[in-house]
């Protein structure tokens, strides 16, 4: 690649995983940003079946990283942003969709939030049964609202450099 | 959103999906460039999972478009990458991880190509049992890669306005 593409996709490939935060705010018009950016991505006939819940209160944003075994770091973010679908909402109801839709959702806001100079995490919550469960408690979310994950946004406290993690046996031609 | 920050997010706000695809190459390069991008994006436990098959050949294009309903545009396009899954290699072989890491891929590639200039369509796969079964028969997937989507990667032949989707009631505050 050369060095102006690499510039031009440096929103892409200067994202990366902050798990150290520094005090900070995260304004309330960047967190409109960063759902903007999530709600701009594709999804299934366009349903888009993504909810959002944001967390400052650092009280819940503790009992949801005791929910989360990586996310130990969570209160030291300035915001929690609970990326959840709706099953219902869901092209056909179904989870895969929900599933796929929410992750594309996630990966802008991620990078919107790079671009911004915030520092994200993604924390998974969806398969694991007792994480799902546990959120649900904590959010009080509807029965039909399924939580895929929590993305810590702050300050970040670590400087990583930008990477792909490319590998060219992963990529076929013509077929397998 | 001031005019500034929506200029710097133009990458997330611009990429619309592309369904009209006019003559034009993709070159060898910028597809290495698209899969650089895909798999830089995070995954779960960094299994990275994510597996790919560049298809030029029309013949093959035409066979996928015939199992894919919204995909008749497809060979007009000049590349169609299928985006897969292994499920031995996702973390604890879970698909929701699968799913989840495949999508953030996917999105990852749509930007970098409309950054490149290219247009794109990202043509659901999963979970249509029918449409899993014929790409696996076209392409040779071996029992354990989930073909996910087929992302159409072209020379544009539309153009659409920058856009989000944010809804103010799909935002929660501190709890549901």
């Amino acid at each position: 690649m050369n060095s102006e593409i690499k510039k031009n996709l440096g929103f892409i490939f200067g994202r990366r995983s902050i798990r150290v935060f520094l005090p900070g705010e995260v304004s309330d018009e960047q967190v409109k940003t960063l759902l903007e950016a999530a709600m701009s991505a594709p999804s299934a006939v366009a349903k888009d079946p993504w909810r959002f819940v944001v967390v400052r209160e650092k009280e819940t944003l503790k009992k949801i990283a005791d929910a989360l075994p990586n996310g130990k770091m969570l209160p030291n973010a300035a915001v929690g942003i609970v990326v959840c679908g709706d099953i219902e909402a869901a092209h056909d109801k179904q989870l895969s969709y929900l599933l796929q839709d929410c992750a594309a959702a996630i990966e802008n806001l991620l990078l919107a939030a790079h671009t911004l100079g915030l520092g994200t995490c993604w924390l998974g919550v969806h398969p694991r049964e007792n994480r799902v469960k546990a959120i649900k408690e904590i959010l009080g979310l509807p029965e039909n609202i399924i939580p895929v994950s929590v993305v810590a946004v702050g300050k970040p406290g670590e400087v990583k450099e930008p990477q792909t993690r490319y590998k060219a046996e992963k990529v076929h031609y013509e077929r397998w």
